[in-house]
C-alpha cells in the first residue's frame, strides 16, 4: 500500500460514507467526499430523520480539522447526473481510490411508488456507471471500491454456503462430460435497490474486461451500531441512525424501539435469516480493502462483508431480555421467504486481520449509548414500515395505538 | 390466442419494430406503435442513412392504410424519459400485448465515446423499467416481449449447446453432494449495448418474481435481409438497410459492399462464429410468441430467436463467391476473441412451427433486389467500422483508398 494515498469517497456524507472519511483520513490519507446530500434531502421527503443529531456537512468537517489537524475536502453534485464534472475532479484530484457509496441505499424507499422504483433505478445505475466512465475517460488507474450488498444472492441457499462472489459449479455435457466452470453466483435480489446492485455487478464485470479497471464490491450485510472511534471524537462528528421504517436498519430498530418502549415489531414470523456487520467494523473493511487491492489484469475482487448471521426472531429476544421491551409480530409488508437458513463465507477479510465487533459484546453500549440518549428525539410515528412490496401485503404496523405507547 | 389483440408496440419505427408491426397489423391485430424517432436523429448525428430510401412515419402509416385497409395508431414520444405519458397511453390503449424494440441497438454506437456509452445505458435501462414499471401501475395482465440479444450469453460456450435462457448446473457442496440448479444462462456481454441488455434481464427476472409480470425475451441472433412480405407491398413500406459501421449488421454489410463494389471488410481473421437470422422470420417469432404467451405464474420464458450459426470468414467467402466481391481483412475495432465456436439450441420456435429463411435461399435475392437497387444512394465514406472498444484497437479501414473504388 502507498501512504497517504488520495482517496475519493462518492457519497461520503451517509450513514457509512462519513465514517469511513473520518477513518481513512485518520490513517493518514488525503480525503475528499463528493456527496449531493440527497440522503438528508430524502429526511425532508419523508418527514423523518437521524435518532441522532447529525451536524451539517460544513460543521462535520470544521469540528474534524478541529479534532484532528485533517481537512477533508468537499463537493457538492449528484455523479448519476453531472458526468463532466465527477470527470473533472478525477482529473483534478488524482485519485488512487474512489469508494463508490453514492446509491440510494433503502428497499423500502424503492419500493414506495412507481417513481422511487424509478428514482433508484435510474440514480444507481448511472452513479456507478458514471464512476466507470469517468475513470476510463481519465485515463488513470484508479482502485475502485464499491460498497454492494449480501441481498444480490438471494436467501436461498439449498444448504451450501455462499462464496465470495463467485460459484464453482459442474455443467454435464450433451456426452455426459462435465464442465468445471466459475461463476458470478446467481443473483436473487429481493427488492429494486438490491436488484440495482446485481445491476452494478454487471457494470462491473464488463468495464473490468474490456476496460481492466481495477474493482473490489464489498457484499456487505446490514450494518448495525451507530458510531466508530473517529465519529465519538466529537458529538459534532456523530453518525447517523436511522429508525424509520424504510431506512432503518432491523438490529438498529429493535434497539430504538426498546429504548423508546415502543413494540420490538418482527416481520411476519421473524424466520428470515440476515448477515450482519457493525458500523465499525465497516470502517475497517474498507481500509482492508483499499489496503489489498486487485492487480491491474484481475477480475472483480468480491469480499462477503459481514462477520454474523442470525434470525431475525432471534435479535429481537435478545433485545428482549437485554432491555425488557415487548416483542410484537406485525405483518411483513415485504415479499419474501418466511424462513430461511443462510450459510455465508467470509474467509477473504477474516484473513486480512479483520477482527470482528460481535453482537455479545456491542449490544448493549449502542443501545445505553445512543438508542436511550438520544430516545426524545423520537416521532414514533415514523417507526412502522409502511412500504409494500405488492398489493398483497400489508404494512408492518402493531396493534397497539401510538397514543397508548408511553414516550 | 385471442384473436384480434391490441398490441402497443415500443420501437415501432425501427429496423425490426416497423416490418414487426405491420405483419401485426396484416394478421388482424389492433397495433399501435410508440416511437420517438430516436433511430432517425441518430441518422443526422452519424451523418449516416439507410440505402433504402425510407419514408416519414406519416406516410409509412398512410400507405399501410391504402394497402391493407388497416389503421396503425402511432404516439411520439420517449418511453424512457416520459413514463407518465407511457402509462396514460397503458391506461387509454388497454393493450393485451406490449413489444418492446424501443432500445438503443447498436454495439459499436454504444462503444464510440462516454457519452454514447452513457446515453445507452441509461435509455435501455430506464426504458425497460419505466415499460416494468407501468404495467405493475396500471394493474392490468399485460404480456410483455422483449427484443434481447443471443450476445446476453457472450460467445464462449465451452463446447456445449447455449440453451434457451436457463443452464442446468450442478453446484459441488462441502459433503461431496452435488445440488442440481437451474439458472439464467451466466451472462459474457461483449459490449456495453450488450450489457444493458443483460441487466434488462435481471430487471424481468425481478419484476416477473415479485410482481407476477408475464415476460417474453427474444435472444436474436444477428438480423439480415431487409424486406418482408408487408413491407415488399409498397415501396413507401420499404424497412431500413443500414451499412454504416455502426448501425450495419455483419451480412447486410457484407451484401452491400460487394453490391457497391467495396471491399468486403472482413474484421480480424473473420473466425468469429455468430448466430444470424432473416428479418422474415423475426416478424414470425415475434407473432409466435405473442400466440404462446407464458401463464400468469410462469417465469420469464426465454426463446433463442436465431436459425443458422455461421463463422464470419465464411459470410464473405458466399458473398464473395455470389457477387465477384473482393475480400479484405481489416483490423477489428472491438474487444473480442478472435476465433470461436458456437453450439445453440432453438428447438423452442422450431417446435412452434418456424419455417427459417436460410442463406442459401435468400441471399441472391437480397443482393440484387435491395443492395444493387439503391447502390447510388451509398455514402462510402460512412462504411467502414470506427467505433473502438478502448484504445488499443484500431478502426477497420480497408488500405485502398475510397478515391479508387469504384462506385
Amino acid at each position: 500500500m502507498k501512504n497517504g494515498m488520495k482517496v475519493v469517497v462518492l457519497g461520503g456524507d451517509g450513514f457509512c460514507g462519513w465514517p469511513t472519511s473520518l477513518h481513512l483520513s485518520n490513517l493518514g490519507h488525503d480525503v475528499v467526499i463528493i456527496d449531493n446530500l440527497s440522503r438528508r434531502n430524502i429526511d425532508n421527503e419523508l418527514e423523518a430523520g437521524s435518532l441522532t443529531p447529525i451536524q451539517p456537512m460544513g460543521i462535520r468537517l470544521k469540528a474534524w480539522k478541529d479534532v484532528s489537524g485533517r481537512k477533508i475536502g468537499f463537493y457538492n453534485f449528484n455523479i448519476a447526473e453531472d458526468y463532466e464534472e465527477l470527470l473533472n475532479v478525477i482529473q483534478a484530484e488524482q485519485p488512487d481510490v474512489i469508494i463508490h457509496f453514492a446509491e440510494q441505499r433503502s428497499a423500502p424507499y424503492s419500493m414506495k411508488s412507481p417513481k422511487h422504483k424509478r428514482y433508484t433505478v435510474n440514480n444507481n445505475v448511472n452513479a456507478t456507471h458514471n464512476v466507470l466512465c469517468a475513470i476510463v475517460e481519465s485515463g488513470m488507474d484508479i482502485h475502485l471500491v464499491h460498497l454492494g450488498t449480501m441481498g444480490v444472492y438471494g436467501y436461498g441457499t439449498a444448504g451450501m454456503k455462499i462464496p465470495e462472489g463467485y460459484l464453482d459449479i459442474e455443467v454435464p455435457t450433451e456426452t455426459g462430460e462435465r464442465i468445471h466452470q466459475q461463476i458470478l453466483y446467481p443473483t436473487n435480489p429481493g427488492s429494486v435497490y438490491h436488484m440495482t446492485k446485481t445491476q452494478d455487478q454487471l457494470l462491473f464485470h464488463y468495464y473490468n474486461k474490456n476496460d481492466n479497471v481495477r474493482i473490489t464490491d464489498l457484499h456487505q450485510g446490514i450494518v448495525w451500531g451507530t458510531n466508530t472511534n473517529e465519529t465519538n471524537l466529537d458529538e459534532r462528528l456523530i453518525n447517523r441512525f436511522d429508525y424509520d421504517g424504510d431506512y432503518g436498519t432491523v438490529l438498529n430498530r429493535f434497539l430504538m424501539q426498546a429504548a423508546v418502549g415502543y413494540p420490538i415489531t418482527v416481520h411476519g414470523t421473524g424466520g428470515q435469516t440476515r448477515a450482519f456487520i457493525h458500523i465499525q467494523d465497516t470502517v475497517r473493511c474498507i481500509q482492508l480493502a483499499i489496503e489489498n487491492p486487485p492487480k491491474c489484469d484481475e477480475r472483480v475482487m468480491i469480499f462477503n462483508q459481514m462477520t454474523e448471521t442470525h434470525r431475525v426472531n432471534d435479535l429481537a429476544k435478545q433485545v428482549s431480555e437485554l432491555t425488557g421491551g415487548e416483542i410484537e409480530y406485525v405483518s411483513n409488508p415485504r415479499k419474501e421467504a418466511a424462513e430461511n437458513d443462510l450459510f455465508v463465507k467470509n474467509d477473504l477479510f477474516l484473513s486480512k486481520g479483520l477482527n470482528p465487533t460481535t453482537l455479545d459484546n456491542g449490544l448493549l453500549k449502542e443501545v445505553t449509548e445512543v438508542a436511550k440518549k438520544y430516545a426524545y428525539r423520537a416521532d414514533f410515528s415514523k417507526i412502522p414500515a409502511k412500504s409494500i412490496w405488492t398489493k398483497e401485503q400489508r404494512p408492518g404496523i402493531p396493534e397497539q395505538k401510538e397514543e397508548n405507547l408511553v414516550k
